[in-house]
């Protein structure tokens, strides 16, 4: 998508893997310094060398470090860290763990709806129950925790509703949740005794000068000891997003907050089978967490790079907004943050009578022909789930702007084709 | 240990991560053929984009070629080829499609004792069925298919046995299977109607000049199309062991051969959910499998590095092996392969009584005093399976020779005072 790496990240890795080129002039000196500490706490000072399963000790320090600063001094636990291979793994391991307890009826795992898919199918590859909540698109997207209540009530008549999902900022949908909404899910989750798993990967893709990102971590400590030292909660990061885009290095992390002793026992066995995470990756989201700061040699470059992903992003995000909203039968939200518009799009009977003709959904027909008709590929909203008559597409705004404002202009020229084709 | 990276390895990953350094005349050409290659393959030419869930289809292609050149010519399909995050990985993908088919009775898996502790965790996990097969210590650790058809039979009463492992050259037993033995093997598996499952991890550690690797793969193929169009296999490799010993990058391939297409499916399906294994992991594969060769600039420090760690493991092997056996009660089998001694001890009826009363398995009992008397840690063959009443330990071949003599010395004269003290 034309995004260019940050140059201090990948100095670091370039440093750490060949170390070598630590005697290099062409290499700044506080790239090489954080190359240094990294090797220094590797085995054998190498990227090559297997690490602890719960990952690097130092960078577990930088972790918790970065999450004390981002909530304002909540303190954060390096034994509470796990680096992860990128956020999936981490979300499918406490998922497994959660889900194994092996009791009388099946474990409820509410998602919301529309859901990022790698929920669906771990839920389903363990066994355990899909629970649906549905965020409310007429507000925004925003997560109603009078929804929540039903989904857990009807649930319980045929499941044991065990984890409470929440992406925040949203994957597909792009809502930023209020601070409101996350006490009241966090008081919530207290009182129906849900574990909590925060999948907060795009906590630096924040857009809407309205919003701010709250870690559920920070709310859950704000709102007092009873809540702090009771409520189950996993939260998640990951190389991959925000202004860094590392995806190919599987790096992440995840914190485990007031989980039973026997069950971090279980956890550390379960994640010792696979040896450990790429040491590479780890490396990647050390250098996240850790980033050039003020007086440092790298800092300019690197705020300069950082800021100019992030601001292009807020300016892809207000732009994809603002041309959705003036095609008739689509409507598009704010994207508040993450990557992806989630708009919806009026298909027209006779639409949905030929998709049902090839045995397709609706809006995959939509989206198939609008890939044959135009190059574009978007995912289809079936995919993440959605309210029963109603149909969407994601679509990402990583394109540079000029590609995506051509991409936006023919979507918006195929749609005004399908609804005149369909009419 | 102190093994050093093979410089060609991280001079081409050095490259790749950072490709600024295209420009450095401080690297060589042939380095930077592979990185460009390696990067022109990846979305965005950048390791940190996602690739393809089964791997980037460059570095599959160059996995393809090296096994048909390995195989002396016997032809591997890239789109066979899975490339995985370590072997690790595979392994347990690959079993948790075997295991799931939900049919009446539990999936039985064939693994043998000693074993590496991977196969029993993951067959626990999956809620299959562990199926033990002892390697013949008497006879140098070999497999016998009596022993497998022993097995399976007293197997069917509780199970559906259904996977066949077989670690080669073995781990922690370090034999290397006779081809004869393989055949046997195979014809087992198409008798049974058994998936194969072969962990090559150890393929370019052999030592003993009187062995030599065969892959399942190769000898199916020459055993003819009755077995090479029926048998399902599974192989493994990866850039943790071999001369390379790249563990943190957990990199790994498997190639899967006569699985059935609606599985394939399911398999690609489960590959999707975690996106992609770690591209930096992918790119150190695919410079294990296309190394320099003649005539190129690096060819010959490669291979200089290469016969250092691999002539140093041979002589450390016969080191290993020779002085254990001149300790009384140690026995040890040659090392003809892998990086692990696996030898057998005498425990004296006190010291197994001595263990009972502090709740512990007699080798563990052994094992915790070597360490607190010499700080050596090594692994009790309880951590493995071993038969009844006999006791072992497993411990590395890979400190440099000196360190390892002193080692060994440490181990008898611990040994020595151990007996002496429970006589």
């Amino acid at each position: 998508m034309g995004q260019q790496p940050i140059t201090f990240l990948r100095q670091v890795m370039a440093l750490c893997t060949y170390p070598n080129l630590l005697d290099s002039p062409s290499f700044p000196e506080d790239a090489k310094k954080r190359a240094r500490r990294i090797l220094q706490a590797c085995g054998g000072n190498s990227l090559g060398s297997y690490s602890a399963s719960q990952g690097v000790n130092c960078i577990r320090e930088d972790v918790a470090a970065y999450i004390t600063r981002r909530d304002g001094g909540v303190p954060a636990d390096p034994d509470n860290i796990y680096l992860t291979t990128g956020a999936s793994d981490g979300i499918s391991t406490i998922l497994k763990i959660l889900v194994s307890g092996g009791g009388k009826s099946r474990t409820g795992v509410l998602i919301p709806i529309p859901q990022y898919p790698l929920y669906s199918a771990v839920i389903s590859e363990l066994g355990a129950v899909q629970v649906n909540y549905y965020l409310d698109e007429e507000n925004c997207w925003a997560l109603d925790v009078n929804e929540l209540r039903r989904a857990v009530r009807e649930a319980k008549g045929h499941c044991d509703p065990k984890v409470l999902c929440i992406i925040n900022p949203g994957n597909p949908t792009g809502q930023v949740q209020s601070r409101k909404c996350i006490e009241d899910v966090i008081h919530f989750a207290w009182e129906e005794k849900l574990f909590l798993l925060a999948d907060e990967v795009y906590q630096d893709n924040v857009y809407s000068p309205d919003c701010s990102f709250h870690s559920f971590k920070k709310v859950l400590y704000e709102m007092g000891p009873e809540y702090s030292s009771n409520v189950e909660l996993a939260s998640f990061h990951s190389t991959s997003k925000g202004y860094m885009g590392e995806c190919g290095y599987r790096g992440g992390y995840m914190e485990v907050i007031n989980l039973h002793p026997e069950i971090k026992g279980q956890l550390v066995k379960l994640l010792s089978v696979r040896l450990c995470p790429p040491v590479s990756g780890q490396a990647a989201m050390d250098i996240v967490v850790n980033p050039p700061v003020p007086g440092e040699e790298s800092f300019e470059q690197f705020s300069r790079e950082k800021e100019f992903v992030l601001g292009n992003l807020a300016k892809k995000a207000k732009l994809t907004e603002d041309l959705f909203n003036q095609v008739p039968g689509i409507h598009c939200n704010p994207l508040q943050g993450a990557m992806y518009a989630f708009p919806r799009i009026f298909i027209p009977t006779k639409a949905v009578e030929a998709a049902q003709a090839h045995k397709m959904a609706p809006d995959m027909f939509y989206c198939m022909k609008l890939l044959e008709e135009t190059g574009i590929c978007v995912v289809p909203g079936s995919g993440f789930g959605q309210r029963e008559g109603t149909y969407h597409f994601r679509m990402t705004i990583l394109p540079p702007v000029d590609k995506l404002k051509t991409v936006l202009q023919k979507v918006k020229d195929f749609h005004m084709k399908f609804l005149e084709k369909h009419a």
